[in-house]
């Protein structure tokens, strides 16, 4: 059974009948509404819909829930499915499930669903394999509705029991957590080399020579900021290792838990190293760059001509030449060595590697 | 039961003794075929093989099916499990597995199995979780197939009913069908663009000023047209998407479905995001091969002797200076952005993003 | 029930109690130990852990397995979890599970979860569909144990009897196998054609006409060695299918099972394409290297100046010019196809094509 008209509703429909279900929606205008659903689906009355069905999802907004009160008598014992989501993380103190849960006591409510989006309901299981958590206080009922996700094709997984509800509810909602942090760490490290870099190339040759180095600004100045940040967020990445194992060491025992900021530290490791990555990777391709400019073609030249106006002849510089050959030298070595690890940091290639194989490689 | 001694056959039965199962092969000469099959299986006769079964495999070609009718009173209340191909989409009016139903209508015919190759079959299961799309008119033959798919190690996929034979054997055969109009739709903007700019820069000066530029063909005609192809690609990925809210509020609804042009084009958006990004990788590419060329080295050098010879000085224009820093860096910056649209549209990073992390990154 | 107190056993009972089962844990000293396992746990000697439980984890070492004995008496018809690894390939002449198994006769011993880190059963299930491989002689046994692992949220597959046991627990000690052979070839290739060209880019001309050219060695000579190996290794990715190939023509069937370096070979291809790939594009960068050195500057100044002091200004080859921009557009091209092949063999993306797509880029 299905309560509900919306998008979720028509397209959790569509899937289950296509699952082989047999599927009665329960709407409060089942004449109005039928033409949105399957033809295979009967489109009733709620009450109607909720007798003939032992497992009903609930597809209606939160703030309807109360609207149900008066199907509360053929609710009873039936199970309902909470597919709800929130707007804003932790926008109400109670999740949706435990709000439902309180109102239909008589009623076994498991939460689920809610992290499979409309447009992947409709579209199938065929394009990978998502997983749909449950959770619920009864584990008969969580049995149930976990094999009905299977049979749409999903992966349940359980989630524990009802005080669980919360912590899915806001899965769809959280915006790349474990990127926050190392982002505005990489933004705060360019702005610092940034400045310093700046006021060593541009601001300084302007004050004491009173030459207008600006043009400098969007290449040279970002190029030698890049690998310095880079450089620091590679150190952040192997540092909290390092720490951990002294804390170890220190307190003797592999059981205590770590400080919390330590723990963070940790736990965002492979997104610090993957800005580093990226950073490493644009210094690459702006160094690339640099003899594509105008400015590097204006100084050739004028190198050239000044030389040959003045019928000098030797203008090799060994010492120079040599620096610069194995700067780039060591440099795409260093890139490649970088691509590997940002290759297998990839969920396909990691999944496919055993620890042993991982921690080589790292 | 496994009806065939094929490589289908073959790897089928070599994965299901794997799997724990007892398999029994049917062929018409079983003394000769008994070599190429596992020890454990029991190759006999097609008749007796049947026997020993309830759930048969046939792994023979549809033009073979009415050799089987010989069998048909042993085959009655089997369980047929259709595995076979076709070379063409759509060659075959019906599908072979309601052909296959139609020869013996006391047999329940279940489609399956015949996306997994002969090797993945042999490889096992261990590279992935491949999915094995199976339909029948009958529940319970289907839910016992599944359970077989299973326990080998796959990921049943429940596509309905045996309508749904045709779509299953012809995903085996189709080839990159979303990929076909974004192709060609680059490839015609590439021409166009190519044209345009051949007569532009080689064909326009030869003619006005008899100059041979005909060694810019390979590089620098290709370089000016690639961003060309790119931007109008990555603007046709956001087009339709304005076309279907325009749609949408001048119809006042969601639930009317969008024209067929466009309901495709939206369908397409991301391979011909992809291509844009293919396009700009290749201009960025290109762009960074210019001052790699004999032909750059040669007007560098006969410029600075011009300039050597005449005495000038004076060549530092300010406004190429800084047109040409601020192209490379907004262009940098913009490939950057486009990386990371491709890299989240890898199927392994997008599964492990949530609809609000993959809006946000659009 | 889970025997031991060690990592594993802390993140089996975690994770178990987590996925809704009643775990009692068997510790010899279970005051001291209840601290480290969750609260839902009952940590409790060993006899009584046995007692109380129908399959038993044994996550203690091999080498302890023999102080189980005590437990005998309780443990007949008890279902015991093999979890164990070794700390070297084919260290013991027997499989630890097989080991297990001889000492316990009256128990059905079943070898599974040895992949699994202890790290990944307690950060959950939630990052991808990680296997667990299972191999008993008892049918029923092992169907329970594969119950639990996918109620645990991981992906059972079946591995057939106890004599699998060895391969299973090999399988977290390999270390990246696949590669180990096209790693070495590549190297090999590397040092022959590096050493050629030292010999003509480098001595040769040292010799000759004592020209000091040793600054060529970080980036020109690895940039003409990468190409060549990149190139053998390609075709060594088509040789032995067309050598396979040959073969079954001259046999005149495709049932003969190919020699053993011809089937090692074949099974290597993956491997060193992307090593062939690796190279070209290591080669891509050296390349658009070149022009960022100071000698490659030097030069260019060199015969600017030259030029202007021998006041001579035909330098433009039209031969030189087309032979580069053709080389250079070429090379692009390839790279462009390169990098094609290598993506289609990400796990993410060759899982979701066909064989007939596969092979249509390939």
């Amino acid at each position: 059974g299905v309560l509900g008209s919306g998008d979720f509703a028509r397209s959790l429909a569509v899937r289950l009948v296509r699952s082989g279900f047999k599927v009665v929606v329960g709407s409060r205008n089942p004449k109005r509404k039928a033409s949105l659903f399957p033809a295979e689906a009967e489109v009733t009355f709620q009450a109607e819909a909720v007798k003939k069905a032992d497992v009903i999802f609930v597809a209606i907004f939160r703030e309807h829930y109360s609207t149900l009160c008066d199907l509360a008598d053929v609710l009873v014992g039936k199970i309902l499915v909470d597919v709800s989501n929130n707007t804003e993380i932790n926008y109400h103190k109670e999740s949706n499930a435990e709000y439902l849960a309180s109102l239909f006591p008589a009623c076994t409510v498991v939460k689920g669903f809610n992290v499979i989006s409309a447009w992947t309901l409709q579209s199938g299981a065929r394009d990978g394999n998502k997983q749909v958590l449950i959770c619920s206080n009864n584990q008969e009922a969580k049995r149930i509705v976990a094999e009905i996700a299977q049979a749409m094709g999903f992966t349940p997984v359980d989630m524990g029991c009802m005080s669980s509800a919360c912590e899915i509810e806001n899965i769809p909602l959280r915006l790349l957590p474990a990127w926050k942090i190392p982002i505005f760490l990489a933004l705060g490290l360019f702005l610092c080399f940034f400045t310093y870099n700046l006021i060593r190339q541009v601001i300084h040759p302007y004050i004491r020579e009173q030459k207008n180095k600006l043009y400098k600004i969007p290449i040279e100045v970002v190029n030698t900021t890049l690998p310095c940040v880079s450089y620091v967020m590679l150190s952040l990445v192997y540092l909290p290792g390092v720490l951990a194992a002294c804390s170890q060491l220190y307190y003797g025992t592999k059981y205590r838990r770590f400080p919390d900021w330590l723990d963070q530290w940790l736990q965002h490791r492979k997104q610090i190293g993957l800005l580093s990555f990226f950073c490493a990777a644009l210094h690459a391709v702006y160094s690339l760059c640099l003899p594509m400019r105008r400015s590097h073609r204006y100084l050739l030249i004028d190198t050239a001509v000044k030389q040959a106006v003045e019928k000098k002849m030797t203008i090799w510089v060994e010492e120079e030449v040599w620096r610069m050959e194995i700067y780039i030298s060591v440099g795409i070595i260093a890139l490649g060595l970088l691509s590997l690890l940002a290759i297998t940091s990839l969920p396909s290639i990691a999944n496919s590697l055993n620890w042993r194989e991982f921690s080589f490689i790292q």
